[in-house]
């Protein structure tokens, strides 16, 4: 059983959803471990992880503007407004979405299904680098 | 340190909440390790997995109609409808839940709680064939 | 390879976030494991893990009252009310966040960001004493 981990910095350009499978399928595969585990984690409190479908665009679309509507940019709802109107929101969404996720690795890749897409969901408005942190434990 | 891995196929009838504790349970216990970690993983962007209450059936349904009204189908809402007007609304549902659970083994057993049943959450009106991966590592 | 587990008791004085930042790293600091994966388990279907910031207590002010609101507690809206008026949405909101966190670990430590505050999401009016199991595996 081996471990192996690194960070990644994924640049994004305000919010959305930032495809990140490339980067992180990339590193898993120079690892050269067969079956275990893998782990993201994202160290940032107004962007989060997500999985999902990665075929029709609209869907991208569709979820941001899902998450603007659930925890809207409204500065009257907040008491926290110090970092900018989009601050608060942010810590909602990523609060509704994750930090973290644990995916198990068979025959050397994490066992995503055929439409399943790993996102970085950048939630500030302005560009950011957002750190994630991939672990993986096997053998 | 061991590690074992499968997938289950659960069959839905559509919209709700199916317990898997069953399939799980039997799984772990036949792989005799005692302290470790369970990692579920469900293969789809339109079904997910939740922890919840097991006791009162009532609570299930409360959950079902919730996820109905937070992420409502409707289809003047979204631009992705090719898949049918209720395909929108499971994704939002999958990005709300989520798609694995990681869960520590203590005596053999997941630390669940009295209460805490396992679903998986099915998103879509059909009926489907649902993939979820079980990974287990311990000894 | 090694692996730790413990439980660890939280009390709560009725809704809102504590930080559980202090237990979880000292007991993890004790294991004297460098890089390994960290995990935590709310064992309860009405309290559930968040990982948000830890500098401006208005944040937390603010994810409780949003909280409120998407979840609401008004009986007219739920079947279950057994528990009380406070049981269902403390499910709902339990359902929305995580029951379960797993994080890497590096040089000692969890990769959390400089902002990153571990904090259990007390959703019952009353005080509750909660158990969080930490499994820490790792070498």
């Amino acid at each position: 059983m081996k471990q192996a981990q690194t960070v990644i910095t994924i640049s994004t350009r305000g919010k959305g959803l930032v495809p990140i499978d490339r980067p992180v399928l990339s590193w898993v595969a120079e690892q050269e471990i067969g079956t275990g585990l893998l782990t993201l984690w994202c160290r940032h409190t107004s962007a989060s992880l997500l999985v999902q479908e990665n075929a029709d665009p609209d869907v991208r679309t569709d979820l941001e503007a899902y998450f603007e509507t659930i925890a809207p940019e409204d500065p009257s709802r907040y008491v926290h407004g110090m970092e900018g109107p989009d601050d608060m929101p942010a810590h909602l969404r990523t609060a509704l979405t994750q930090s973290g996720l644990t995916i198990p690795l068979a025959g050397g890749r994490p066992v995503l299904g055929t439409w399943q897409g790993l996102y970085l969901f950048e939630h500030r408005a302005a560009p950011h680098r957002r750190q994630v942190v991939l672990h993986l434990l096997g053998d």
